[in-house]
């Protein structure tokens, strides 16, 4: 969140359309790979220029996937070729947008969001999730991705691309599309399976741990929570956009599967809206086991010194000095005083577990 | 939750339609039971392949009961007698999906959730509800029924078509449908029944007792009371949906029954609400009796203490070894630190009753 | 709650319309009083048989009401007498239903909920309010009432009706049932009052009371606010319909009736809003003074300890038995000892007294 | 709340329309002051009887000013001659009334609150604030105020109207209407005001106070806004109905008035609803303070008792009688006690102030 | 807040559109910037008088930015030249009016704010946000802004005229005025920047700070955060329905740039909810590490405490001065008496080790 909200005033003033990049990932160089695919035809090739991405007129359905948009000249290029409206270019490198969908009646323009998966998926480690922002351009033949970062998230759909394209191609480029996005929620998926895991392992520790750091924990995996949730939310409305078939550029056979897809993000909000609720619970938990450890500890020094007082009392009592204390000077004396003291030890073990505080 | 969870991230990058079991429950084999009544007829059969379970032409109803969705051959096999959606036979096999209901044409699909009673009714144990789905097929003259498990949740519906299947005849599939929903539903009752005795034992205990142990049961019927209620949620819709008939495949006449279901659904709904509160309250309870526990004890330190310590010092006082101590030598000197021990301690606790902290 | 829920479970599995009564209050007999009356005319008698019941056609209204809805053969014959639905015969028995309206074409069912005020107004009983479950049947000419139990609620209007009758017999039969269930209403409002009675009692003492009590007090009232705040909540809804003369079998000459039972009904849920959140106060209260009850005790075995402590200490010190020890053989050792103890003392008052501790 | 509610049961059974006074303020007599007004005209007389406020048919627009609802026979009296419906009649008497808009085609019925600012608004009162009814009927030509109580709420718009009806006159009696209401809510914003000022001397002491006095303080504050609030809610729907003009007694030309008293409405909710959070806010400071001064209190206890304890110890040791104790006989015995005694207190102090708990 | 409301009721009773200034700031004067421009004109004067601010008829537009809200004479002689309505001008200069849009067919008014960020953005000071309210007057050519005090908000744009202001002019004077508002909820975006550094600077210190500065930090920018969502959610429905294009004052071309603007305001909402739970975190954090130290303190105490008492009470046993101890003229008395108490201390320390307090 922070890191990336740094930049952003930085455009104050600004003309809309500036293409300003505010996240602070910077890839090498942007890479953009075209593949090309008609009924039984499939190409895959690097593209050096803007040129080679054009999408032909022979019935091809053409993916551009560019990965990296940290470079504005390229962006605005690209931008010129396809015709692109200037607030969706500077969306597209804003790498901080909320997921939403713009329909620009020549192309579709959807923005939704990852997580990253290397070194952040330990949960030791108390920073936020990294998300990471996937954009779609869905033109009548033509889909181009852009990819904040080079994580190979597309790469099972390249691979099923390879194995066999008629049904992606009979399906249109809105298919590709959702298989896509189909993908990146997946994703999520996986997320919340090791918040799961997380979650449990910290579940069995809250009641026996009392130590700040367990609370830390618990703190960063809400946060983390929240995190899938407000990325998760927003891409409801898309898909259920999506779903009611509003554009032309979407089949109404794809339907059914935005609908899948549909159902997948509901589900995913369910179930991060039920790891708030026990992480709450866990938290409630870890408060009352810290709690009880203190109880515990005091109920011991309660115990002990009620028991030592009264003795040290009367060891002080003959520790006195006076000339005329008869006890003093009699055989039975000590015995007595010992006597004395081991009857109240005893008297008050005995009040103390009637009352059942030990 | 996490166990079902666990496998749903194998799927990612499937071309969807994929049959994967998320599930973890394995039942030896797929056990198909087929029931075929007309008005007067009836035949109840165990169906060895899938061609047994096809409907007939000539008026019957048939009632297809497959417990067990792991084998994803025998799945697709009824898929294709059927004409199923891929993405239907997909949600079968995907036992952790939400209840829902699709509307194809040709059928009706739902989903929905049942508990299991077996051993998970005990509620010492701290383990989640193990909820188990159960799917509906509805065609026009045919019902698929799909059980993840086998507990015999359908027996009270088979003993009544037993008994006579004039009514279920007349109303049609969707109104047996209806009944076996009705059971399922029926089922949520004895779930919360269930939960409110424990609630009750535990409301009893909670002002008395101060360990851990209790703070955890609280939690725990917690998660329970929310486990139902997300299970009914979705049910809510789906019903009110068949209730507003939007379906030719409802008889009109059957609405005043969905509208009952409708009703208990609601009904579950509140007595889920109204749980969750009083699990609050117990929590509320529970915590004040540990605080004030605590503090019975901690008054005991403070008069015990602020008792003996003046008390003790006196005796110190005269313990000491100064030659010239004109008290010391008094025959009236032991007497009078007696008297003044005693003193102290009798006015300290006149003080205490004062103050009402005795 | 618990109590009636318990038998909901043994309708399981059977058929819609089953007549199983759930409550578990048994008067001794079902009690059966018609009431005819014409603009003139007015009759007033205790039906033996069913027979006697039904509504007449020369122009009279006949109010037949039933105490006791536990023998399922007298509903079943009321039932077909008057024609009436099976489900709808199931809800007038299941006293634990939810108030709801159904409209019927030719007749108005109307389920509500009012809140026994005998031995159960005593706030000092910790269980839950007794709801009594009143249905009412409204037809043409005719409006039926079932009363879980005979507690004179309908008493008013009784005497109203021996009073004069003709504004009751022009407004028709839905007038009646305004009338009955404004009396129901204002059954909450009371209910209300005496909460409000037991809240500003606890109040004022939960300021200055520091046991359990106190706490479990707080806890009851507050689930018998959310009881009443359930009981009114579905009515809303009922009586909006009502109001908005969804059904022929109401005059709109009654609207403006209706609207004023719909504002009572805002009003009262409107105040068991502001009851829960003083309870909500009064329990932030009761805390906050267990804790600073506590606080005050701990401050004075702080000042007392710390006071005490290094007197006992300076008295130690010189209860040492070294054989060199100057101050020991002077004749100024024990005064200047007292004296250090006594500015001791001295010093530390001065200081809480300057740290605002005393 | 709770001196009101009372009486409200006391209409238990009666027929609708009942005229019964509920709430517990008795002016000594209704006073009724009427003016009438054209565009040149003005008059102002007190009425002894109902007849001298009946509206003239030659233009002129009368104000009947009522101040005092708790004799039923006058309130009837005008009913009789406005021809007002029993019901509106009732809801004038009932000064517990929740606020609220009825259009009666002849007239508009509204009722809302202002809150009695003499001794109320004195902040150390812990009472709830008093709110005080007021009612309009909105005829063609002609408007009846209501007021429960007299502290001469409408005195500035007298001024004004005294001062040039021109403007009151064109735009009818609507506008008349919009003025008194218009006062009523700015009411408000002077009872937020002085809420403003107390929880703004609260939120300065709240940090430094620790009695239950202050914690009071809070809860009283907090219940006034939500007094305001639960006065202002219903007004928003009120005024939003006379905003859109839905009735034919006020002039469209009005509309732009009431849509600015719809502002300061919305306005009022806000404030209350932030003032909630800031009270919040301050509980949550007042308990946190609380606490650090306790743990301030207990720090102190435990560095003083841990230093001197094993100080006492020492003293205890060698004030032990054994015969053989060789240090005892040493002239280095006793300086040699007291340094060990220093070095352990300054030890511990070092210590401490390591772990930075001084 | 407070400083503001204060003179809000002495407008009670005034006539609706009095003109009474109810912000603190008093500027020197009045200071009126008029902007000129056409395709390729550009004009900038300071105005002098009201008449030099009257837009052209020759196809310019006029932008007249007016600094300063205070001096009802100025403002009026405004609406005067420009057909304004009272009740408009009365919002202008009430600068505490919650942020709206009002349609008069000729002129569009909209109020809304932004916060100086002068030393107010420095997190010590416990004060609020200072809002400063921006009004907008958009004709058909001109757009009139009111500022209610001068920190060059507007800069940024004034510079982006005089570069080149063919766009602006192209577009109309609705895109000035949507350059304005961009800018203004530009201006929230770096608020939010400065409350996320201080957040974060929180965060870290949170753990290890016990004081209640830290407390109050907290709540301060608990504050701030509700203050900026309290600025934004009323704006969200002004650009709402500017962007839906309900008046003819903003051409339909500049709508992308309003859903831009709306975006953003979601963006904004989204970011200062996600603040708030953060800070929710942080103050559970501080809570709980607070409690945390005190039982760090605590076990120290507890541990001490139990180990010197026994010890203190073996001293004072041998201190005893009965003439019959036989322990006491043994050689063997003293170690032995030191051998019980390091025993006694070793079995503790083992004891508290085994039981982990250590």
């Amino acid at each position: 969140m922070s890191k990336k909200n740094k930049k952003r005033s930085k455009k104050t003033g600004m003309a809309p359309g500036s293409l300003v990049y505010v996240g602070d990932m910077i890839p090498d160089k942007i890479k953009i790979t075209v593949t090309r695919y008609s009924e039984t035809d499939f190409h895959e090739i690097e593209a050096k220029t803007i040129e080679e991405c054009l999408p032909d007129t022979d019935g091809h359905i053409t993916w551009i996937d560019v990965v990296g948009v940290n470079e504005p000249e390229t962006i605005r290029r690209i931008g010129e070729k396809f015709n692109i409206h200037a607030l969706t270019l500077e969306d597209i490198m804003d790498t901080d947008h909320r997921p939403k969908m713009d329909d620009h009646d020549e192309y579709l323009f959807i923005i939704l969001k990852h997580f990253s998966c290397g070194n952040m998926c330990d949960m030791n480690n108390q920073d936020e999730l990294d998300d990471l922002q996937v954009s779609f351009l869905l033109g009548s033949n033509y889909l181009i991705s852009f990819q904040e970062a080079d994580d190979n998230l597309f790469g099972p759909i390249r691979e099923r691309l390879r194995a066999g394209v008629a049904k992606f191609w009979q399906m249109g480029a809105g298919y590709l599309a959702y298989s896509l996005m189909d993908i990146a929620v997946d994703n999520y998926f996986t997320i919340l399976e090791k918040l799961d895991e997380a979650i449990n392992v910290l579940e069995e520790t809250a009641a026996t741990s009392y130590d700040t750091e367990t609370m830390r924990h618990i703190q960063t995996l809400r946060r983390r929570v929240i995190s899938v949730r407000r990325a998760a939310w927003p891409l409801r409305e898309v898909i259920s956009r999506l779903e009611r078939s509003e554009t032309h550029l979407i089949a109404e056979s794809s339907n059914i599967y935005f609908k899948d897809l549909y159902d997948h993000i509901i589900q995913i909000m369910d179930t991060s809206e039920t790891f708030r609720e026990i992480l709450s619970n866990i938290f409630d938990i870890y408060l009352s086991s810290v709690n009880n450890k203190m109880n515990e500890i005091m109920k011991m020094l309660t115990i002990i010194a009620t028991i030592m007082m009264p003795m040290t009392f009367v060891a002080g009592l003959y520790g006195m000095n006076f000339k005329y204390m008869p006890e003093l000077s009699k055989h039975w004396g000590y015995p007595m005083a010992l006597c004395i003291m081991i009857s109240i030890a005893g008297g008050m073990l005995v009040f103390f577990r009637k009352k059942k505080w030990l």
